[in-house]
């Protein structure tokens, strides 16, 4: 028999809960889908590009469903869920989106009737750009989605989100949340922390020499690399102060990593080691080409 | 009456030094063209590209020519130019294209023979790949070059190497070369620096999971943003390791910058302080776009 779910409910439709909608549909494992947000011209567009049948600001009007997925930032998934248990018809599946899985699953968990099984999952997609407009069937298609059952995850739950990401075109890999998270926070929350702080020093940087009335404006003769680094902070703050929050003993250890690896390269620079600096750059460069060419 | 240079020798014919012979022979600057190098295959590969009319290992076999480009990597540019002074003709200008000028102005300045006149050039141009073959006529249009001549430097030495660069379609900006290493230190030195101590601490930590048998290996879990993030430490350590060690001053003053930064964000993380980490990530957003849109 094969995977299907009658009514979804996708709150949050925003580029990643739009996209799954979009995608669920095309495959044929949603029928009626309803969304809910605060925002109504995004809540007008998920109706308009057929992302959402119907729309509402209100849990309470959602109506019964058999799957609800959660698409917002980290922390308001707790507030959802404590939401959603009124409304929720027992055996509704529960899933999310989340970029950090510890802390939802935990308040999710904690928050949903028994009766309505969890299971969290992050798909590893998206861009910069945000709300229903950027959804796209084609998002996750071959992305890597990781699902997070945890011992208490009833096996036909896991296995019903694990098929629903592989149907829509995602490699699922499996993992406790606490593996997810330590290496999230390497690939992904890591970087984000380093682009914010690099653009934080560039501007700290950039107003004192402009103060100086210093004609060397440090920004004016930035090219591609800066842009490039900085480029993650551009996305959403509060998203990103969330997942920080979440995330935060896994994320602050490969900070303190990072932060220990960098003043060993400040340190040879500082005394002329050109040795040193050699070892430190070849080093880097076996593990870049590890993350080009990953096989 | 018109720049031109009947007998140009370019010393190290790799990606800048092939594209200025490439943009200066298509712009009427430049007559003959010898090439200077040790890499028979690259040598040849500039005699193919038309690049160079004719090329040498040695720089006793150069000739006499009007204008000499050292376009070699940093700390090579001091023995350059001391081998130069044993075969230029009095009169002779001599420029270079290095990303660091205060070491490389006072190295040419104390090795050249007086009457052979010295500015620094720096074209804000390039890409990861090297080598004549991927030298390119087009390479310096609408790009920026930072001249930086000194007290001591003739002025119609200046203006001829001023015009140079404008003739091949840059944007020069003059600044004394303090100035520039203190602004390209923040602009692309301490970025390399990040690069490559990101991709160092990634190395270590992804091997010391792969002991552990984890299965989720930090680098299979990598996206775009850690190929952007760690895509300078692809570059040439030999070329970089010149940059940093004589750049090492201005360039410790941005790590340090830069690390305390990071040590804000991080404090605010551990804290669990929500407050300060919107107040962080609105200031990075802020310079962010500075950089994306410098007007």
């Amino acid at each position: 028999m094969s995977l299907r779910f009658e009514r979804v409910a996708v709150i949050g439709v925003g580029l990643i809960g739009g996209s799954l909608a979009l995608a669920g549909r095309r495959a044929g494992l949603f029928g009626e889908v309803v969304g809910v947000g605060r925002n109504a011209a995004n809540l007008e567009d998920a109706r308009d590009r057929g992302i959402a049948d119907r729309t509402t600001s209100d849990l309470a009007e959602m109506g019964p469903v058999d799957l609800a997925v959660i698409a917002v930032p980290v922390r308001t998934t707790a507030a959802i869920a404590r939401d959603l248990a009124a409304h929720l018809q027992p055996g509704t599946l529960v899933t999310d989106v989340g970029s950090v899985k510890q802390w939802v699953v935990d308040a999710a968990v904690a928050e949903l009737p028994a009766g309505c099984p969890f299971v969290g999952a992050h798909p590893i997609a998206g861009s910069e750009q945000t709300g229903a407009r950027a959804a796209r069937a084609n998002l996750f298609e071959d992305s890597v989605c990781v699902v997070t059952p945890v011992d208490s995850t009833p096996p036909a739950a896991r296995d019903a989100i694990v098929e629903l990401w592989q149907r829509v075109g995602a490699r699922v890999r499996e993992m406790t949340p606490a593996e997810h998270d330590r290496a999230l926070a390497w690939t992904s929350h890591l970087g984000h922390v380093l682009s914010y702080a690099l653009a934080r020093s560039l501007g700290a940087a950039a107003g004192e020499r402009r103060d100086e009335r210093d004609p060397g404006d440090v920004l004016a003769l930035s090219g591609p690399s800066l842009r490039e680094l900085t480029r993650l902070a551009g996305g959403s703050g509060p998203m990103w102060r969330d997942i920080f929050l979440t995330n935060d003993r896994a994320l602050l250890a490969t900070i303190d990593s990072f932060a220990a690896a960098l003043d060993e390269l400040r340190s040879a620079i500082d005394r002329g080691d050109a040795a040193a600096i050699d070892t430190f750059l070849d080093l880097g460069l076996a593990t870049r080409r590890r993350i080009e060419d990953p096989s």
